[in-house]
């Protein structure tokens, strides 16, 4: 993996081994998404950098500071994928907050992840995972750093014909994929699981629910998602993928997941569709 | 805050910025007490930093050479605590676990953390923290890097009087303090809080339970916390810690703390009982 980086403004591919990030998962990060010099969900990544930051009682990074900084380890890439990193710093042992805390931030660019032929189209096939998403209010909704669930969640299957997982809480909830967000048209109504037990607030989401204000946010059951019409994911590196299958059962793709690739589209995220 | 290091076998205090410790908090970590060149608890450390790696599917360090390790950034001090730290190292982006995993070991040591005059002998004030951890099976007793919610907890309170924070589970069971395992004796039986749910396995508890065949390990509620006639805390780092109050309610030292306080002593904690 090659990436251009940058760590708190400087060249550097690396951070020290006392960074709280590090130590305790003490971070949030943003993946996002850039065609050239153009990243349409800028602002919704930063507005939830920011109100992580505050949850998490970290100095929130300065936007135009990142953005100088985004555009420099981009520079010359058509389209490119930043990961920005945000943690607490270096701080002493122990778990409490450093009195004078020195937050490190970490830009980095990669090439975007390749994307199978036909995927747009007809969509990507899923299973459910057996992991169950602990309930956790005072860090739901937030992409920081402690994403243990998520490693051991696609750590369950192996077969590249799965694209995503479906992830339950506890209660055996539909919460979302395990690295995007999850809508299904369930009796002719949209539906997005709510997140403030478990779960990531994904940008890309954020953008549907604004782009269609009649989405149902609320408790999606399996059983319900079955049995769904139309299923699709929300991400802010892939956009809108249908899915054509959860296990034994398909779908396929309905007017909705076409209206909002077309959403999609519109924002400039035109080269996604065509991979 | 000094501390002298090994990355990999090599002085550094650098990780790559890469690495998927701090990308998802994807490791483990041991904090070791060490007096001077003794490490009476090292075989449970290494035992419980063995079962951590086998769970998360992490290949595990040989713990002759983190002990090499160990004994040269401990060099001289007369005593220590080591922090080791293994994740799964640098990965491809996203949550799928790399094909050629190459763990990354940083060995660390510190000076010990200030114990205050007394406390050994009085013991420390707790809190009970209004964060209730979240239950993961899949994590439930392993002292990985996703440590957010003690972070989150030990932010509730900066008065400095008060040592430790009691975390219930989310359905009010009293699982750990922020730091260290708790033990009371309630109605003459010892007691310690069942840990497959949540919490971290800490060896020293470990090393209590051995000693005292006749503890009870299961359900402990914060009423039962608080009418016990004893409680103390057990830690790696600083030993047997009595509890002398918690919120206004008050407790002294009793018998089974002064016995485990002797057993870390003939351990050869001896040091930790003078600071």
């Amino acid at each position: 993996m090659t990436a251009r980086m940058l760590v708190d403004g400087v060249a550097s591919v690396q951070v020290s081994a006392l960074d709280r990030g590090l130590a305790y998962g003490d971070g949030l990060f943003e993946s996002i998404r850039l065609i050239g010099t153009i990243a349409p969900l800028w602002s919704r990544h930063m507005r939830r950098l920011a109100e992580g930051c505050a949850r998490l009682y970290i100095p929130a990074p300065d936007p135009a500071q990142l953005w100088r900084e985004a555009l420099e380890v981009s520079c010359g890439m058509a389209a490119s994928v930043l990961r920005i990193t945000v943690t607490r710093g270096i701080g002493e042992r122990g778990y409490g907050l450093p009195a004078a805390p020195r937050p490190t931030r970490v830009v980095a660019a990669f090439a975007p992840p390749p994307v199978a032929a036909g995927v747009y189209a007809q969509g990507v096939r899923m299973r459910v995972c057996n992991i169950r998403l602990a309930e956790q209010p005072l860090l739901a909704g937030l992409k920081h750093l402690n994403r243990l669930e998520q490693v051991l969640a696609r750590a369950e299957w192996n077969d590249p014909a799965i694209a995503e997982g479906v992830l339950l809480d506890s209660h055996g909830r539909v919460i979302s994929a395990t690295m995007a967000n999850l809508f299904a048209v369930v009796d002719g109504e949209l539906l997005t699981p709510a997140l403030d037990r478990c779960g990531v607030a994904g940008v890309a989401r954020a953008e549907v629910l604004a782009a269609c204000p009649q989405v149902r946010v609320g408790e999606l059951t399996l059983a319900a998602l079955r049995g769904a019409g139309e299923v699709f994911l929300s991400s802010s590196v892939r956009g809108i993928l249908p899915v054509r299958s959860l296990d034994d059962g398909s779908y396929a793709p309905g007017a909705t997941t076409r209206r909002l690739q077309q959403h999609w589209c519109d924002l400039g995220f035109s080269m996604e569709q065509g991979e």
